[in-house]
């Protein structure tokens, strides 16, 4: 078998998430789909991350195994012609060496949650954005997200679903930012929990709506308690945007 | 009656277009029916220009008759409440003079048209870009670009179902630039013949693939032909950016 290293977008809304699940139509699937009609053969893909439902990707990377050296230029467009109309886009192929992992090789990945934040309905937007209608207080937002920073346990703000073994995650940064009428977030960590991106920008506003002083993050993360996160943020404004390998 | 001015953002997928039409659904027949809901009477609605079924708004400009003398914001945040889920915000309300036209007192319209300029399909941009998948020649484009700018008759570049009295129209200004892997063409004038940005970007791609060196323009636009345009690029890249007053 033949390794290829694929860069993804995707449109997360019409999908079950990356990863193949019982319950619907999955990104992985489409894509592992499109690699066994262009090979004739299974064609497992393995993603550096998983994503919930209707969470979006701007650069996903993925392995996946092909029966034939073809030129990366043809399984790129090979690929892309299978998953037609998906909302799916292999935006770059290459060769990979055999011991190229997507999701164990992986060093460090980054996510941008995008929050409209005006009074104005969505309109163009639409499921690519979470609304917040009055306007957050950043200076608060930041001054939360700092304590954020560095290993902590962050079961509070984990999915009473998540798998990983230890709730022990170390947050390298996030970065807040306003961009005309959104406010960004972005988060950059070597991994994440099961949810944790949404559950810290939930928290994140409910400090910028002034419902939460600043320090009550701290006080969250030191509860180790679900119970003290604020509402998980919809999957609307999440996006993979890189995956970092060595 | 008190008239206000709107500015209206709509993703224009799901209408057959700004103005009212028997064969479905247009953006100003929902914010008829919302100042309707809102007041309670028959509220006529005017914009600035016509769109066909697709294109968007970023910064359509209206005005609205009501029986009533509302607070801006209240007509802005009725209007958005009554309109949803349908993907049209209104993003700004303002009082306005009983003589303030959204149409006849305009002096300007803005277009923007944005061509995903990559082999990979749209993915998460689908509906909102053209995609043209080889690299674009951006110099070629500026050069027969030039050639269209001033007063000319513009018969081959509009419908033939326009209905302007005359093909005669002054183009200010077209502006075409590289935003990552998309190119946009900015459109400025005092006023546009129906399919007229679509009728030229569909001809500078032409240009721009090497299919038309850049003289052709000006023979297609001398031409006074319709025959002479060169496919009409879709509704989906298209976007009503701005009206200008007085």
């Amino acid at each position: 078998m033949y390794r290829f290293r694929l860069k993804i977008e995707f449109d997360g809304r019409p999908f079950v998430g990356w990863q193949r699940q019982s319950n619907g139509l999955a990104v992985q699937e489409v894509v592992e789909t499109a690699g066994e009609a262009l090979s004739g053969a299974p064609t497992p893909v393995v993603g550096a991350g998983r994503t919930d439902a209707g969470v979006h990707a701007l650069g996903m990377v993925a392995h996946i195994d092909l029966p034939k050296n073809y030129p990366p230029q043809t399984v790129k467009d090979a690929l892309n012609a299978h998953m037609r109309p998906h909302p799916i886009a292999i935006l770059d192929a290459s060769e990979a060496p055999a011991d190229f992992h997507a999701r164990f090789s992986c060093q460090g990945r980054e996510y941008l949650y995008r929050v409209l934040n005006r009074r104005a309905p969505r309109a163009l937007r639409a499921h690519h954005v979470w609304q917040v209608g009055p306007e957050l207080d950043l200076p608060a937002m930041e001054k939360a997200a700092a304590t954020l920073i560095g290993k902590h346990d962050f079961t509070t703000f984990r999915s009473v679903q998540c798998q990983a073994a230890s709730p022990l995650k170390t947050l390298s940064s996030i970065h807040i930012t306003q961009e005309k009428d959104e406010v960004h977030f972005g988060f950059y960590a070597p991994s994440f929990l099961h949810n944790q991106v949404r559950s810290l920008v939930g928290s994140l506003v409910q400090v910028g709506l002034g419902r939460w002083p600043p320090a009550q993050m701290a006080d969250a993360l030191q509860a180790k308690d679900r119970a003290a996160c604020g509402p998980v943020a919809p999957p609307d404004g999440l996006y993979f945007v890189k995956a970092y390998y060595p």
